[in-house]
């Protein structure tokens, strides 16, 4: 999507054809720093620093990581290395052991001499098939806005969470898919951005995106939505997901279960975007079998800023004594959400749904 | 409690006998510096400023704030203005309204010359008062806590939101008095920190309270309660209230209703400890009734914290054209409020079970 009326991807090709330009996310939204990945091991700091972060371009950046490594050396086993190390900076990623292992899929019956060139265009290929997914995701997500716009006047309120913005994908984004959709087609839209803390993925990204955009929105901290949603402000929740079972539970960023409670107890229609790629079609239950990352308690305590001088700044809340927990990810059952906003269509968020959709799927899902 | 082995309570007389001492809270955990109030639009400011704040503290700042204007002006027209200075600071805050109306029908019908005394000693009496039915909070909540220890190992898990603490009240704290009784008859507890966006009480505060003394505690995000509870991880939920309805509906900080639904969708207990005088018995339904404080966006898109070189600083988090939205208090609706733990002891979150325990309300209730 466009940043100063400029359109740009997440992740694309240097004028060498074999740099790798990605932005430093982190960053955002004080400055918007581009960088070059010249090397495996970049891409993988890359990922494992969250300079890149959403599951779909988190497995773009592994493919095009894995073409840097095959232009340096396309051995078998600097392939496998390669495979090893990209697979270890994100666990939790479903999209990364996806693009990995169609990756690796691809390039080892190749001859080493083949497999720079042939990884440089399947990454290429990973990266028009999310855009496609995702303009798709915005096509049937699109129907929903305009069928609670024709019901009501005045802007269709939408609460997301998280980041699953164009930033998070190749373009486009997930659950900001049917927005961006929704305001082509003149549709008045006002979106609830969740800061989404640790991280503040919503008040750095997903803020960012919808200003960069002139999308009318505000921030809200992750306590408002349910006083929101108990006096009808909010029309409709749109939310991401890192990994989803074949039933249909949601594992996303910490706090998206306690959104979805609220938009049960309120009656307020809770969807959720996703590439089916991101569809973990082994796992049934999410709540027992997805492990969930914890990452450092500092992020809890600490946090970045811009200061009144321009100066981004890390500042401590809390007590130098007091220790932060901070499980990243949790995961909302299928019982509380809508349906399921896929590339094909809009599927119930249960194994009959997700079946019926992605027949090809069933026998994997089934055992 | 005890700040650094000294005991202390949140709002006391100086040695001149006149002159109110508090602590500027806004300053926690950073600094702990005592303030002195010297008249009445100081102790407006503190209120108004948050220097004080919880329920049961600003009451008894406001007491103290009209012994301060009796002192300069003892006349009617002083006291009726002191009056509507005070009750503008917080209108959402019910303690201050009953604060300054038990004030008030004490002063007026005295003579002039006779107002400053008597309001000092009320006044202190408001504190004396508050202090007892916080330790009496403390022994009925202990009871709940001794239970949950007797059916397991480990420490018992604690979930609290916002501060409840004694920095809220004069001493013990409401939600925390039960805690620091379990702490004392020997319990291993472990408390899970809410950090409390916007204003991020919790981190700032409850932390701070659980630091001095020396009790287990993790600072959380606020969108981390659901995962913990899903888990396993959280034995009881303890939260205060700024305003209780007759029938048992919570208003509190912004976010409590999250935890709520949280608590409720996983089998956790969710208490509520309250001050009687917080129960507004006139109300029936808090969602429609209660009149929720819209604050200024700011505090949503920038925060406060201090920086590696030790100054505490205001960063901001969002792109500059992004407005916050700020929300500051939700409603818990009843149906999810476990029990209500008052000074008499553990009602039912009921019109019936409030009544029941204050028969003296419950015409009043019942209009």
């Amino acid at each position: 999507m466009k940043v100063n009326g400029i359109p740009y991807r997440s992740i694309w090709l240097g004028s060498d054809g074999r740099t790798v330009q990605i932005i430093d996310q982190t960053r955002l939204p004080h400055a918007f720093p581009v960088v070059d990945l010249t090397t495996m091991e970049q891409a993988a700091v890359a990922i494992r620093d969250m300079w890149v972060r959403g599951a779909p371009l988190i497995g773009a950046t592994a493919a095009y990581g894995l073409a840097l490594q095959m232009g340096v050396d396309p051995s078998d086993a600097a392939l496998h290395h390669a495979r090893d190390v990209l697979h270890a900076t994100r666990p939790t990623a479903i999209n990364l052991r996806w693009a990995l292992d169609d990756m690796v899929a691809l390039l080892g019956p190749l001859a080493p001499d083949d497999r720079r060139d042939a990884a440089y265009a399947r990454a290429a290929a990973i990266c028009d098939e999310d855009v496609e997914i995702n303009r798709r995701i915005g096509e049937h997500g699109l129907a929903l806005i305009e069928a609670i716009a024709a019901k009501k006047s005045g802007p269709v309120n939408i609460l997301t969470h998280c980041n699953a913005g164009w930033l998070a994908t190749v373009d486009w984004g997930t659950a900001t898919s049917p927005i961006y959709r929704a305001v082509e087609t003149g549709i008045d839209v006002h979106v609830w951005v969740d800061e989404t803390r640790p991280r503040n993925q919503g008040a750095h990204l997903t803020a960012w995106e919808m200003a960069s955009h002139g999308i009318p929105h505000h921030l809200i901290v992750d306590n408002a939505g349910g006083h929101l949603m108990q006096h009808g402000q909010v029309d409709l929740c749109i939310t991401g997901t890192d990994r989803t079972t074949a039933n249909g539970d949601v594992c996303n960023k910490i706090g998206t279960y306690l959104k979805a409670l609220a938009a049960h107890d309120n009656g307020v229609p809770f969807y959720v975007a996703l590439p089916s790629p991101t569809i973990d079609w082994r796992l049934r239950d999410g709540i027992s079998e997805i492990p969930i990352e914890d990452r450092s308690g500092e992020e809890v305590t600490k946090l970045w800023g811009r200061d009144a001088a321009g100066q981004v700044r890390q500042v401590q809340i809390s007590p130098d004594v007091t220790p932060g927990a901070n499980p990243a990810f949790d995961v909302t059952p299928a019982r509380l959400v809508t349906r399921l906003i896929t590339e094909r269509g809009i599927a119930p968020a249960s194994a009959a749904g997700l079946a019926a959709m992605f027949p090809e799927h069933a026998a994997t899902a089934a055992q």
